[in-house]
């Protein structure tokens, strides 16, 4: 999916927070930012936003010798998303269709995104996004593929969301599924990594992978042939958030996409509206 | 004062939202992105933000050939803005400091900046910004000087606050003063020019002049000489928006500064929060 106009400021905005993340040398901060415009520049080469995301924050790294400047705020998010986790427990009980709202509370969790916003408060914002509908919702033809699969991949997105997302897999596993979890091979923002995942407690309830791949976002070019052998095998493949749908929306496989709309571009894409949850396959 | 690092995402995002103004050429727009892109790397090289809006909203002009992009924006916010005229005289009819409160209903026509945001409501913007009271507010100061002072310039921001900004000189023509009003030489974003300054009844108060200068701010080695004479010699002068103070905010001569902190870097420096309006001595 092409690089909207969009991305750039994005991205910058992005590389400011990344650089202050993982240095406090000011003179850095703006060094980095120097390179980061001239590599911005070279826009139109790249395929996706992920892609252009992932030498942005390779530089970042680079530069400052920080291998994970998003770390604290990953763990942060992880703690904040384990307090909240008896409270979606309670909140999905009381829920009638368990599937529908089992999926809606794995896309709440998407608005934990540092890569957006790094001052929202967890707990009030979930509490209000935690009613709001799915704009889009192909549940009829998931639920009519789901009671003939056994396997399924979650493609996860960010650190702190993977807690969200565990209560969707244990929905899942009741219903007999073997569940695999798939995360980003390195740190990239806070898109959450193998140690995330299991931070989260999500190996209780799934096989948790590395794609292989280091975007914020996935390449199946570049996965591992493990993984390759993995999202060509299972029955069913949700995946989570923007970077994930911008890298992957394009494939022929039939994929099923949960994410919130953060962004004009994908929204207008999608024909909903910015900060509209949607759960759709393509 | 310097280019601030979150300037960068800004003035990306406001090339995108110029050259979508300027055309509807999908190609160029992004032929655009890919030189302002470019300039950007330069951003060291710039003494201030709005000198490096000035080479940005340029060049959307000259690769499109609209001359105005801003245009359309700029009349329809100076038509809102002179249907809320008599609303905002009512307002301030009612209230017992004439002078701080003409104050205010200036500054919070500093709200309508199309370069912040397009899709602002302005006239329930305004009835909700209008009663939040200033958070710097050097008024004792600024009555003394005015007991004292003849001639007063208003160095104007934005068309359409250009009609809050008449309110403040009637106010201050009311009490004597001869004012002079000054806007930008040539369309630049939304900022006024000489027909914005007029289209607003600006000429029924105070003598409207050109700076001569053409950044959304004013460099006073680039004014015209006859301008350069009325700063010299005025009593007090009031300079709105943070354009402006970005450009001017550093110079020796004393000067009122009214705005609104429209984002972290200049609220930071003011040590106020985003959004808050402000009125200091500087």
């Amino acid at each position: 999916m092409e690089v909207f106009l969009e991305c750039l400021p994005c991205t910058l905005r992005q590389a400011i927070e990344a650089s202050r993340m993982a240095t406090g040398d000011r003179a850095l901060q703006q060094a980095i930012m120097e390179e980061v415009v001239r590599l911005l520049a070279a826009f139109p080469q790249y395929k996706s936003s992920p892609e252009l995301g992932r030498v942005v924050h390779q530089l970042v790294k680079e530069r400052t010798g920080a291998a994970d400047p998003y770390k604290r705020i990953k763990m942060e998010s992880i703690a904040k998303a384990l307090q909240l986790y008896p409270v979606l427990k309670e909140f999905l009980a009381g829920q009638q269709d368990q599937l529908y709202w089992a999926l809606k509370i794995a896309v709440t969790g998407n608005s934990i995104d540092a890569a957006v916003s790094t001052k929202i408060e967890i707990k009030e914002q979930i509490e209000a996004e935690l009613t709001k509908e799915l704009a889009l919702c192909d549940l009829e033809s998931f639920a009519e593929e789901l009671r003939q699969a056994k396997r399924l991949l979650l493609i996860g997105d960010n650190a702190g969301e993977t807690v969200f997302d565990r209560i969707l897999l244990e929905k899942l596993a009741a219903d007999g599924l073997e569940l695999i979890y798939a995360v980003r091979s390195e740190p990239v923002i806070n898109d959450a990594t193998l140690e995330d995942a299991y931070a989260s407690g999500l190996a209780e309830v799934a096989r948790i992978v590395s794609t292989g791949c280091n975007v914020p976002g996935l390449l199946l070019e570049e996965c591992t042939p493990e993984f390759q052998e993995i999202f060509r095998t299972v029955d069913l493949i949700i995946s989570k958030g923007q970077g994930n749908y911008e890298t992957l929306g394009d494939l022929e496989r039939g994929i099923y996409f949960l994410l919130k709309a953060k962004c004009a571009p994908i929204a207008t894409l999608l024909g909903v509206k910015v900060n509209d949850y949607v759960f759709f396959r393509r």
